[in-house]
């Protein structure tokens, strides 16, 4: 399962390049993680409200075409890889104009994410913790 | 009393007009309180080792002369009311080259504050809640 | 006329007060301008097309009730002046399950702009300059 | 050569689990490469004025300690890699008590920038276009 999230670039996210500023791009995939979850029917707030976090282990992100205000962001989005420590997400950034999964994308990535307790940020067994999204992510995910 | 607490202008602070974004003087602001406060002997992470957080109220700024990478933000603060119940910080940005309080200042603002309980976020009074912040206050103000 | 811009709140834009801070609405109200402007028929790209800016002259914000992640801010926004050099934008914020104009929004706002030639930043009569803009702010204008 | 750059976590940089967000951290690393390139005696603003850009071709961070409010971000930095078309940034995260090169980093990270004409964002060599920061790189190189 692929998910694909549009946002719009802001002014705010330009720097004095005329471009979107590289860190940015992982606020666009912060979005497109929050409408994966969303698709797979269990939004990030639920994991929070059973008392867990998962925060980001790992980053990796590479730009070619830059993005400007007025752009929109095309995020595809997908689990590349799930075992019960750690969830690898695939990013593919495309711009309005572009075909997803047929264009070159301007910018991809990948980030690996961990879950803990929130109150002492310990790991825990996605697999026992939260089974139910573990098997989600299981029969979801897409190899890079 | 009043504090100077100088910023470096970040590259990512800038947006596609070549200037510093203009929300993000707020975050300067905030630099400024930060070293208000520790000048004043009470930094602000003692206020939430207490038990209190102290949100924003309401803000105002004006934008004159813009600044850019490269620039160092020189950020003058100062309490300019303080009752039980609320706080008034008054903000005066500078950048290199000018001299503070006697050439007219590239942006100016102010924000009003008060202390919550980190609870339940209802507003406490300063007064009683934390007396010694409230007496360094009250000797500290000078007017707008 | 008024329009109104969702905006899903990002992990990001929160603090660890557990809310969105205080700067973060700033975005929220230049996504709402955004909007408003394609409502108008005029998209602000055209604006720099045509070799202006319009930077923001003053700001001001009242914080009332808090969002967080998981909640959808909705921008009310309506140009509330217009004279051929400045134009006032205002805010509400509202979140989800509030009725927009019936309800008491979470925070409101308002904001000034001008417009300046994109060479030397030299305000310019926008009556003049982009008379198509103008007109259509006057026939829009609805008073705070 | 290595450079150090001490930098106060701001408020604003924290999200709502109370650390700083990941994204955040290429915003130390700017911070650090500015100080490093200071230190070099070649500052950024010197390469935008003879006509270049370098903007970030690809990044990778790995997340360990988690930082907050309060804590002060000491971030060592040092070209690991030149080539007249390539530049590789190292960087490392420490905070408040821990000594550097000694204690585990918090964070780590690497990224490769290129150097563009600023009109048209085509890569040239750096060797040719500013043969000065290309020799002081190579003398400055440290393998990470």
């Amino acid at each position: 399962m692929k998910a694909i999230k549009e946002i719009p670039v802001r002014y705010a996210e330009t720097d004095k390049m005329g471009i979107v500023y590289h860190a940015n791009y992982l606020l666009y995939f912060e979005d497109a993680r929050t409408a994966f979850l969303e698709k797979l029917g269990y939004p990030y707030a639920k994991l929070e409200e059973k008392g867990y976090l998962s925060p980001v282990v790992s980053f990796q992100c590479d730009y070619g075409t830059s993005l400007t205000y007025g752009d929109v962001a095309k995020v595809l989005v997908w689990v590349s890889k799930c075992t019960p420590v750690k969830t690898v997400y695939s990013y593919e950034v495309y711009k309005g104009g572009q075909e997803i999964g047929v264009d070159k994308p301007c910018v991809t990535g990948s980030s690996v994410h961990c879950v803990v307790d929130k109150d002492d940020f310990k790991p825990v067994s996605m697999k026992r913790a939260c089974p139910d999204l573990y098997q989600a992510y299981l029969d979801a995910v897409e190899p890079a």
